[in-house]
């Protein structure tokens, strides 16, 4: 993004202006901002009436008196690119397209929408193919349809490629904060991370929510994620195209390519990109990191006036990995006098219905029960129905739990059993105490799990710095590819670290011979870069004990390999010591994706591997850290943790030795297709990689 | 539960007059079923007040003109006694107590807990520690406080240990159409399994909800839960103390032993009942149940207006197992006839919003799509708030969608993106169309899924006929325990058809003579009950090749017990022939659960019981059926079904081997304390127990 169009873009999210150019939805969009309260200027375009449903219209964009900062567009997708130019050429801030018909629609509509690129030049552009952008911080809505939603003077920011999500997402009542609120359609010019990124220089944007199909530009969107965690602003996703079904409508609806899901998560974990699941979750998260301060760490003390309630937050406490520390002796000491003898004096704490609406008691109940060393206070409160004349008590209990939370310097939140009993009011009032509301005690421990990790999280990224955070993303290699042989791609990897056994390249005929350079007991293997699979080929011979095994090894090798691959010479051979049995395999492979770059896919060996499924992917470049936590997030990794008394596995070797293939894929990224080491033999002593093969492209 | 109790219950269901004794609460309870359009007698109970605010009052229990069908009792627990047993002699139909301090209150309470079950003699009693009855065909509440709900002509039951889970579901704004919800307290006499049988007796009763911490009455619930499957009534239950501060909390709360959580999954499993997380999900479950007709299985017709709610129905609907049928090519040329071209003719459906408010075109998408073999049809429909005035398009759409359903005699069901924007009105609508209302499609995807296969699974069920059900639950065992040694173990085991290696009981001394009845390569053990741990003892030695190496390991083996267990004579050996690889080793074991009985734990042996944890328990008695989907439900059962290349194992015979361990169980149920066979070989032909071990205790 050019500094002129992200300064037009600035003008788009601050506009002094607003034009609408269209017909009588426009004349509709234009009133909306009239009555929601927009101060700045605005003019309504229409070149056949001199006025709609009361509202003078200009004839042509080159009649504005000046270039607005914000223009809606809503025209047929003709006219929209005639529009465009016009005023790019009078130095408008940015155009927001809502035709559809370009890129989403085959190949004539992509020339069309680069040709509205080109035309839009300077100025910044969102879409074509999207509802707008909703801002409640100046109160423009540049929407071609009704919204919901009230102005704030900070707030989430949300970008979506549904114009339909944003547009339910404004209806909702969750009481969730919105600053700007944008569906992005097509991305011609500016997608997401163009966006993310200049809405992290507003200091009013409290946290960013991403409903995505997939991302267009991946190290922009790393860079501007990287940008949010220097910043302190949580990012929430909610990525769909998880299922099969789900990525081929992705690809449909705004041309995403979804790419494979786990390559979304290893980038997203990276990155302290939080994911969500679904509209509700990404509705409470965000308003659990736009509420108040983020808290530290994990730990609650929990309050409910309820048993079943406090045996729901002990369940999802555990379920979203929240601690509840124990009650001191003096907590418990004091609230035995407050509360009733059946209370039990736990954390997550039953206050009881005994003390409700008794200010006094509920006062000394919450003095004792803050006096803790947790990070976060939790209160479970529903409010019953207004015809029952009892929510004063709920608003009692809500103002002094919001007080008693300021005595204590405690960060905290509100949740209710079901969702909407925690009615607007109650979540407005607490709001503005900083408190989040969060609605549904289940969702509600899972948002706050969820951002609970965040402030931790966050500092161990950014120690890693930029560079470790941003994936390499070479570009795409196309034609021919090459394929080293085992020799070479083991010496090629050697040379960045890799242990490999101490072997000899030897030709079939002198193998006896060389043998006696190696020791015995051997491996034999033939080396060619046409024989990939060798042992399918009878091209390895393992624990030959002395040099006859070795020769009536190499012959009935000469014969396996002739019938299996006439063409293919049997000529160079390596020699190996055997290695001694190991504490666990592992295979260490690195792929190239479209768009991520390259993926590092650590995985159990042996049997495991189909047994378990069990890998983990790390984009490159990436850290010795990553790299341990995700050998020991394996799902087999106690085998190399001291499993059943045997020997722990040497795991910095271990790291050291998949470093070694990192730093080798990251330096020959320009042409590393694919590699795989395998397998990757884990003792208590070191580590060696017993085979390995390396495919280049052209660079 | 006897006869007449059962008769009182009935009478407590249905109550032709309610009784409140109490002060200025039970005047507003008594008001408030006035009020609420209640239509028989009723009295109100005080001795010191001719009336409370304005309600005359009668004196005592015995000079109410009849024993009422019902009675809310609110006074202290001392008066609940006395008053209990007055109401026991004037045969009233059912009594609610709501004072506490009785079981849950430690061993006096317990005590008066006991004298109040007493007094009530054939009197259906709720409670003590409870907050009643809420029964909305009847318009009775039996309930100290307000309540929300309103009156159904059928509707769900719900029974709660929570008397506020309770008060919040009344609550809560989702249209759950409740028939009757008790909250059960201390469930002194009739607890959750009495009540759900009488419950299914009522034929206005759609589905059973319940909110557990522990169970009570094992047999009693599998019994009724059997009868619910019958009758075809789901039984959703919302368990906690999933976690171990939870399972702590039940048992402080309501005095429930949880038990592990494991055996309630395995519970609820054999009898199809449907188990939820949360209240959301819980209500939202009950909805999908309670309106209409049941789905006869798992596929689906999607439609939506925006691209967005269909990547979100595709992932949900594969997370929930739900299917997506392809639409056929009649289907696609008619929707292409329809829409626009930019719409994507797949299912998921986004008709998109270009047919929005158009009657005539969106009764032909309907007709079209709804032509399907899909068991059901769900459509995605958000409304905005009021002031758009764009409500009218949503009711519209929501009219035509019932009409076609009908049309096509289709079941469906409605949800939207946001829980909140399916209001009131719609979901009233939509019920009287027999066609659930689920808030939110992430949590309606996973309440459709939950249901989806209750037909197909109660079928498959009830064809086992309910012996094979209701689990067997012998009374605990007390006092000694017995050890039988491998050599009885297996011949036990045998008895009942279990493969053991064809071995000869001898004694060290004459070993070597008996190893020619055996063949060599065998194995060697000592026999001796007071050696379980035969590996660390040295009572082991595999693979002897001859009468050479059998009679040293004889020399060795009395050398290490000698020094392992002096006091254990070295007597009997076992010679057994040595077993081949198999494809698979499994552990196989009975454990005896307090209130569960016999639970039949298999498990994938070797390294991988620790490594994967990989173990599924299985109440007693169970089918065959049962086991092998146990059995290939384990995540290593990869092994036994041509894992690369290998041969399949024998699952019949696999079957069959498992199938005698539990039978041995069963006929040995009331003094079996624990069994184990590990490993249990499993091979291609056949399968073997290695090593197995039974503990009895004193019947």
């Amino acid at each position: 993004m050019s500094q002129s169009i992200r300064d037009n873009l600035k003008r788009l999210l601050a506009p002094r202006h607003l034009a609408f150019v269209g017909g009588r939805s426009m004349a509709r969009a234009f009133k909306r901002c009239a009555e929601g309260g927009y101060q700045g200027q605005m003019w309504l375009v229409n070149p056949q009436h001199d006025s709609i449903d009361g509202i003078p219209c200009v004839r042509s964009v080159a009649e504005l008196p000046c270039g607005p900062d914000a223009v809606f567009i809503a025209t047929n997708r003709e006219l929209t690119l005639t529009c465009v130019a016009e005023l790019a050429a009078i130095d408008a801030g940015g155009a927001i397209c809502y035709a559809s018909g370009f890129a989403e629609a085959g190949a004539e509509g992509l020339a069309l929408q680069q040709q509205l690129l080109k035309a839009a030049g300077n100025m910044a552009l969102l879409g074509p193919n999207c509802y707008g952008l909703l801002d409640y911080l100046h109160n423009s809505a540049l929407w071609p349809v009704a919204h919901g939603g009230k102005a704030v003077e900070k707030g989430v920011a949300i970008l979506t490629q549904s114009g339909n999500f944003a547009y339910n997402l404004s209806m909702s009542d969750r009481s969730l904060p919105v600053a700007y609120m944008a569906s992005v359609g097509n991305q011609a010019q500016l997608g997401i991370a163009e966006l993310m990124d200049v809405l992290l220089d507003e200091p009013r944007v409290t946290a960013i929510g991403l409903h995505l199909e997939g991302l267009k530009n991946v190290p922009g969107f790393a860079r501007a994620a990287h940008k949010a965690l220097e910043k302190g602003i949580p990012i929430i996703a909610l990525k769909t195209g998880v299922s099969q079904i789900g990525a081929e409508l992705a690809l449909s609806h705004t041309s995403s390519l979804s790419g494979s899901d786990a390559l979304y998560d290893s980038l997203f974990q990276r990155l302290g990109v939080i994911r969500v699941s679904g509209p509700v979750s990404f509705a409470e998260t965000l308003k659990a990191a736009a509420c108040g301060n983020l808290p530290k760490g994990r730990s609650l003390i929990a309050l409910a006036c309820s048993g079943g309630d406090a045996g729901l937050i002990a369940d999802y406490a555990e379920r979203n990995e929240l601690t509840l520390p124990k009650l001191d002796a003096g907590q418990v000491d004091e609230l035995a006098q407050v509360l009733p003898a059946y209370a039990n004096l736990v954390n997550p704490l039953d206050f009881t219905t005994a003390i409700w609406g008794d200010g006094g008691a509920l006062e000394r109940m919450l003095d004792s029960a803050l006096r803790s060393e947790a990070d976060a206070a939790m209160l479970v409160l529903d409010y019953p129905a207004e015809f029952t004349g009892e929510r004063k008590e709920c608003d009692l209990l809500l103002e002094l739990y919001s007080a008693a939370l300021k005595r204590h310097g405690k960060i905290g939140f509100v949740t209710s059993a079901f969702p909407e009993l925690l009615p607007a009011s109650a979540r407005e009032r607490l709001h503005g105490h900083g408190i989040a509301a969060l609605q549904g005690v289940e969702d509600g421990l899972a948002a706050w799990g969820r951002i609970a990790a965040y402030q931790s999280n966050r500092q161990a990224l950014l120690d890693l710095g930029e560079s470790a955070l941003v994936p390499l993303c070479p570009q795409a290699l196309e034609g021919d590819s090459e394929l080293l042989n085992e020799w070479d791609s083991k010496q090629a990897l050697k040379a960045f670290g890799l242990p490999v056994p101490a072997g000899v390249l030897s030709t079939a005929d002198q193998a006896v011979e060389a043998a006696e350079r190696v020791g015995f007991p051997l491996v034999l293997k033939a080396v060619s870069a046409q024989l990939p699979h060798k042992t399918e080929a009878g091209a390895v011979a393992l624990n030959l004990r002395d040099a006859q095994a070795l020769d009536s090894a190499v012959q009935q090798m000469r014969a396996r390999i002739g019938a299996y691959a006439p063409h293919v010479p049997f000529d160079q051979v390596l020699l190996e010591p055997m290695a001694s049995a190991p504490l666990a395999e592992l295979i260490v492979g690195i792929k190239r994706e479209n768009d991520f770059g390259l993926a590092l896919v650590i995985g159990a060996g042996g049997i495991l591997v189909e047994l378990l499924k069990d890998s983990k992917t790390l984009l490159l470049p990436t850290t010795d850290g990553a790299i341990r936590a995700a050998v020991l997030g394996l799902r087999s990794a106690s085998l190399l943790q001291g499993f059943r008394g045997r020997e722990h596995a040497d795991l910095d070797a271990l790291v050291a030795a998949i470093r070694a293939v990192a730093d080798y894929a990251c330096e020959n990224a320009g042409q590393l297709l694919e590699l795989d080491v395998n397998p990757l033999m884990v003792g208590a002593q070191g580590t060696t990689a017993v085979d390995a093969l390396i495919r280049l492209g052209q660079a």
